[in-house]
């Protein structure tokens, strides 16, 4: 498993290398999704679940982390190829930064990519990273009141996947008052109730993610 | 309950607006206190219950935001002083954004503040904004790993309270573990695990602040 260190992209436009990297990846017949959630949602558990449930699919993971490479090691343990991205203390990923990572991560059997963004409910939100789809975890805990307050993730986000469903006895969060939110911000937002650890809903979010990668 | 909409200070240093603050607030023999942590870990849970609990101390709550005022009214609710700040979609309160707030509050009989921080663990503890004690929250349903891919935070905190350990029986959250990584990256740290819900640990907390406020 690699680990680089990237700085954020001086370029004239960050749509424009958002753009080029989309073009390039449809062209290639892959699929970038990119995954944003606040810290410890569980994007690595997710994945880990999606790399399990989906054997005849190629996947390749960029974890983007201030520093550590725990969550690399996780992916790269269930045979996915994976980098651990370190983005010099970036609150989120750019597209120069994405692409580049891409690059390094020589992994031209995979079809569906995975950048694992930045533990942040806020910066990512803001920076085109040239993925096909944007991805936003938000988990029980957290609460349902995180669309009133961080609008904008919900709205650039395709689909909401909400995590850690199995907690939901213990939590006071009331998925149909989050989902009434959320749609209000975005109508067209997919949105998957999960628990990467029961496995309930994940066939909906992964036949989801077949159909993208069509 | 007031409503402001502030945005980034422009001064030629943060740390001297931080230090004016911080002298003022001495002066006077008030204790500002900077809450940080992710989304969702239990910000305004643990200060409705500090408020609560300490019927004695007349407090002041600041709360920032991106959008909403839904954590205003929660400690509005329970008779202490509060204002909403929204940041004009920044991640994070500057120590001039704060001084502005705390002159909006206009809560001069009060003598313990906190600064509720935008919800982010990476860029609030890049700004110092002037508060006599920074303290961070970490949820049990985060996971034990945050301190290493967050050490700036960690390093930041005069305390870290480790919220919902009423949930530990459901997550798979070593204390001792987190407990070790936290003191490696700052050995002065005061570790409180709290769970606000039942009020286990919260003595312990408050004790502290009390001890602070002197």
């Amino acid at each position: 498993m690699k680990i680089i260190t990237l700085n954020e992209t001086v370029t004239a436009s960050n749509e424009r290398d958002a753009d080029a990297l989309r073009a390039r990846m449809a062209q290639e017949g892959k699929l970038l999704v990119n995954v944003m959630s606040s810290p410890g949602s569980g994007k690595t558990t997710l994945l880990s679940r999606i790399i399990r449930d989906l054997p005849d699919v190629k996947i390749g993971v960029m974890e983007a982390d201030i520093e550590s490479d725990v969550d690399a090691q996780r992916i790269e343990a269930l045979g996915a190829r994976s980098i651990q991205v370190h983005t010099s203390g970036m609150c989120h990923m750019d597209a120069g930064m994405t692409t580049a990572a891409f690059d390094a991560m020589e992994a031209s059997e995979a079809r569906l990519f995975f950048l694992e963004n930045v533990g942040n409910l806020i910066c990512p939100a803001e920076y085109d990273t040239g993925a096909g789809k944007n991805l936003m975890l938000l988990s029980v805990p957290e609460g349902d009141d995180k669309p009133l307050k961080y609008p904008l993730m919900f709205q650039k986000s395709d689909a909401l996947v909400i995590t850690k469903t199995d907690a939901l006895p213990w939590f006071d969060f009331d998925l149909e008052k989050c989902r009434e939110r959320v749609l209000k911000l975005n109508p067209n937002i997919q949105i998957f109730p999960v628990s990467a650890k029961t496995g309930e809903g994940m066939d909906a979010l992964e036949g989801w993610l077949r159909a993208c990668l069509v």
